[in-house]
């Protein structure tokens, strides 16, 4: 199956989340499932490691969810083994003073990829059309105007050959109430429980209505959004890594040549094995 | 064998590196290290993912070594699985030109942790007091008050609760040699060579001395170097691991208290499991 292909985001084609069940895996079902991200994350290390030598292109993983959806999961288990070096990963608290005292995209563009790293944007300047609109912080014009200025922002960092891809990850509200409970039943989890956490499930169909509106308006070519069924989080993180895999493939990062003479290295430094060859 | 007591450099006593065997591995020869250091690094995850949560206090690991010294390979072998959220790498380059108009700690100031974060610096600032020492770019006199701000300016750290770790990977000039050799022997990694990379070989006991001038001088209590004898890369990756590991357990990082009403919650979004109990 071709996961690239099944779940973006047709640029032009106007979805509805609703119609798209979080259950769906397309038969995978749970089977040997972690065993395919794997082999898949060896191949993301393979490809990393060539962007970061290449030192040209650059890779911008966005993630957006519900709460509980699994962002953190998600990186955990697809990312956990790029390496540090050249990869960043933010996610963005209440604003600073400063940042709130810019454009809604300043403190995003400010971590924006540079050439040959991979940046993971945990919640992103997408968060400026979905709870702000949700709780209506921003006017209906003005949420339409930033889908304009999101779309040209990510023009730009096209131009710095920043490949961008966006993930939705799409559970239900049944099994986000289920994943709260988790956090309920797990000791160690309980720091990260609040009571607006669930408050916040009233207004689960205006974010349902919200994640329309930039799915429609904000799936590009060259920025596609990529809708994932995550009820199941073995197939989430399968689905999620063989659309990265299959980006960097794209991207066809080469390793530099080198600028040095070698066959005068060799015959310099290592004068036995080169009177060998 | 405790790793943290063997290999520190102990304030205030004077070491000669050249003394400091490179091959040494204390009797560990290469039997089964690699297994050590996988369930070190599991070990190491627990600890980072309670340092993110408790998002108080730091970590910064800085290594510093000779050219194919093992600084890619020990960050690639021991912290590829951190979480990137949460940690950073950082290498330095040629310094811009914003960056030379300012003191020599500023941009490095700029990447420091802050809370929660562990943050490895592949070279340092201690570059300042190597390489620049070597070629005569900086005066003696210099060198030596460098020294003195280098330990106020990882002082300054610590008082924001920030654990730092510095590591000389020691390798002989020989295994210098030898793993340039590799590189010539790998089209992989022909991109990495320079012709400087030899010449600069002839430095190497100024190299040396340098070495020992900031292992002398900065090497204090709350930001101790460790020697990491390392023509033996498996024995590397463990020393490396464990006193990472120790580093962090003495942290004691402990996951935060939740502040919700744990009981109201249960009660009133899951009544029935509440009724159950």
């Amino acid at each position: 199956m071709n996961f690239t292909e099944k779940l973006i985001v047709a640029p032009g084609r106007k979805i509805d989340v609703r119609d798209i069940d979080p259950s769906e895996d397309f038969g995978w079902g749970k089977k040997n499932l972690d065993r395919l991200v794997e082999r898949n994350t060896r191949g993301l290390m393979e490809y990393q490691y060539k962007i970061y030598a290449e030192n040209r292109q650059s890779l911008l993983l966005v993630f957006q969810a519900m709460d509980a959806g699994g962002k953190d999961g998600t990186i955990n288990h697809v990312l956990y083994a790029m390496n540090p070096q050249g990869c960043r990963s933010h996610s963005f608290k209440v604003p600073t003073k400063e940042e709130a005292e810019h454009d809604f995209l300043w403190r995003y563009h400010k971590v924006a990829p540079s050439a040959g790293e991979v940046v993971i944007f945990n919640r992103s300047h997408y968060e400026s059309v979905l709870v702000e609109k949700v709780h209506g912080f921003v006017s209906p014009k003005e949420v339409k105007k930033r889908y304009g200025l999101i779309n040209d922002f990510e023009k730009t960092l096209l131009s710095n050959r920043t490949t961008i891809l966006k993930f939705f990850l799409h559970i239900s509200k049944e099994e986000q109430l289920k994943r709260f409970k988790d956090r309920l039943d797990d000791k160690r989890k309980h720091w990260k429980i609040s009571e607006s956490d669930y408050t916040e499930r009233e207004y689960w169909d205006d974010y349902m209505k919200a994640f329309n509106g930039l799915l429609n308006h904000c799936s590009t070519k060259h920025a596609p959004w990529f809708v994932i069924p995550s009820n199941n989080k073995e197939f989430r993180n399968l689905a999620v890594s063989e659309i990265i895999l299959d980006a960097m493939k794209h991207m066809k990062p080469a390793l530099p040549e080198t600028t040095a003479d070698l066959n005068r290295i060799r015959k310099l430094y290592y004068p036995r094995a080169a009177k060998k060859e």
